[in-house]
């Protein structure tokens, strides 16, 4: 496909995503505050606000009186316009989250599908389910959330990854077998969209996205990815593929992954991947044999505490030597000016291994490509995964009414 | 550093860009010619046209008179606007070559620098002197060309891999020490960038780059690198570091590599790499012992025409599987459309190479992230790191006259 060609509108369509983050940041904001945060002249703002007033999308907070001149009208995002939800699908469980429409959480509900995980029908019942019992949770004083309320519903399906076996990946150019199946299940305006570009969506509206004219987010769970931010954008890649950095080489000819290939990054540094880590150093520890990841992860960052085993310590050194090195070869390949840690792993870990992992990209990063680099934990907690694919779909309902030209669309 | 914000005068700029790539795909075009091919409307491309005529950056070819109608005028890219320099730093060698403000080339000279390439002094003097020996080759028609004529000169310049020696690395934020001193030496309007990216822009302006909005340029030679274009931009990364793919793993305590870290993909299939796997196969075979490796690759191409001696075989293969799994994970973190192959390896090798890598990297990229891949060899030949600096040192100057913006400046 050839290069997308800007125009004006993508310029408005930038200028108001930037007042609208700068609103989300600030809470409450005036004109001159939004002026001076994004850097938009106060004929751009004044231009913007009145589109975004009329949109809905925003709406006056107060009018404050001051001593001298004009009263100044603070603005806020309008968080009565309706409601967003947030699907994250994951390997054992369906949780949906409402938002309001200025991404506040209201309410959520999870459905665990612990077996049947790559059965769709099972999965589009289960993601149904949890959205009707969410915005069943998520009225307010008594007043039930109905379907109409809902401007969009993003659900983020894993998949990119399986290349083996027959579940289908959510690209555009590949979707996923029983989309259609999905959104006339849910019957409401539906975006589909990776984990991946979920996080990242979320770094960049919550996060350090914003600040930096590139950052990654890496993900730590069962599953490691990357989400790019590269001048406020995600990198998608032709088939939204971009960031599957869990999949390429930590070593060749090494462990076994669970996409297939050898010698993936996140065979060492998943959770399944520490945990082998420390059943290779001592495999008569009894948090070798912990059967659930989440739970092995925790009981390891609670036993890091001094005085720790030493076969949990050396665990620890070498995770974070495995990590250091799949960073450096992003600083090598993209070359960010921050990178953030986030997933429960990270959460758990991040402590303990940031130090390590710092050092040790520094050591192996080419020329200058590290020296200057933030590596740090998350800020944005909670379920990133629920809040990105909510924005995304915010986004793309700020698409649907002509306020927002997507650049690089959405996967589905 | 925050988000670029972009403006108007980046969108006439990226029109300007435009239509000075299709004249130059083009050779000669009519202004209907250029709407027709880069998509603009008549009103942009006639002002456009209008604004590059007036900067002497392009010029009316000729009047043809149809048998209806007003006659058209068709334009080219003005060659007589002065003269634009690439210097191509290499290991052994510096290369001056002079285009003309068409980026036609007219003259080349070269200075062998075999064992002083880290003595700065030296080095400055060999560019003064290689510039000065191909401007008084220039000389047309008998009239020298003079320095007066130079618009920009362009010194690709190696660096960001000698990580832990004292040669000093070519970036905004630490730059080459020497520079000021160059730019002294050399008294006229200079810009140094690093091969990747020259070569990036040889590929964008030249070659495969515009066509896509995802493209990467694989340089095989001496040392290895990618040039990453994401839509028609070089990525350059936060300290112009992007694209040291050669520097990033290929296995987790592999071979040493000439940058200091272990396991590079350079290691493998730079060409001392190639060497060192025919080594490990068969140390006897007379290929193992050619001392330039240059020559070494060379007599490797001629030598596998059949029948081949299956150590040769077995070399190519391993060689191709190595690549295959590094080009997978430039899939997998970029997911670009397309890779091209460049440098004198990929030139001599391509041909037996790119069958198997191609194999290789769809059994290895994660997802469809490879299966609407493009592998091919690039189409664009001789030095495409002096023709790609010189670009830059082109594009510096029309940045200068005011006709283009930058929105990622150049190194330095």
């Amino acid at each position: 496909m050839a290069v997308t060609r800007r125009t004006s509108r993508d310029i408005r369509s930038e200028s108001r995503l930037d007042v609208l983050h700068a609103l989300l940041a600030a809470g409450e904001a005036s004109r001159g505050d939004l002026a001076a945060v994004t850097g938009l002249s106060n004929a751009t703002v004044a231009t913007v606000v009145s589109d975004l007033l009329e949109g809905g999308i925003v709406t006056e907070a107060r009018r404050t009186g001051g001593r001298i001149g004009r009263p100044t009208t603070t603005l806020r995002l309008n968080g009565n316009r309706g409601r967003i939800v947030g699907v994250d699908v994951a390997e054992t469980y369906v949780r949906a989250t409402v938002f309001d429409s200025a991404l506040d959480e209201l309410a959520s509900a999870e459905i665990a599908t612990d077996e049947h995980h790559d059965e769709h029908d099972y999965v589009a019942d289960a993601i149904a389910r949890a959205l009707d019992d969410a915005l069943e949770q998520s009225a307010v004083e008594g007043a039930p959330a109905t379907r109409d309320d809902v401007l969009g519903v993003g659900i983020s399906l894993p998949g990119g990854m399986q290349r083996r076996s027959e579940v289908a990946v959510v690209v555009p150019n590949a979707p996923w077998l029983h989309v259609d199946l999905l959104r006339e299940r849910i019957g409401l305006p539906m975006v589909v969209d990776n984990p991946l570009k979920a996080i990242a969506t979320a770094e960049l509206w919550f996060g350090a996205g914003r600040r930096h004219k590139s950052m990654i987010t890496v993900n730590l769970g069962t599953g490691v990815g990357a989400g790019i931010v590269l001048e406020g954008t995600i990198l998608r890649g032709a088939q939204n593929g971009a960031g599957e950095w869990g999949h390429s080489l930590l070593a060749l000819d090494g462990r076994k992954c669970r996409c297939g290939r050898l010698g993936c990054v996140e065979a060492y540094v998943g959770a399944a991947g520490i945990q082998q880590t420390l059943a290779a150093i001592a495999p008569e520890h009894p948090l070798a044999a912990v059967p659930m990841q989440r739970e092995f992860i925790g009981a390891l960052a609670a036993a890091l505490e001094p005085p720790a085993h030493p076969a949990l310590t050396e665990t620890l050194e070498l995770t974070a030597r495995y990590l250091g090195s799949a960073i450096a070869d992003l600083c090598a390949i993209v070359n960010p000016e921050m990178i953030t840690l986030t997933g429960w792993t990270a959460w758990a870990l991040g402590d303990h291994l940031v130090p390590a992992v710092r050092r040790r990209v520094l050591e192996e990063a080419p020329g200058h490509s590290a020296s200057d680099l933030a590596i740090e934990v998350s800020t944005v907690r909670g379920n990133s995964v629920a809040t990105g694919i909510a924005t995304i779909a915010l986004e793309r309902f700020l698409g649907d009414v002509g306020l927002v030209t997507t650049r690089v669309p959405t996967a589905i």
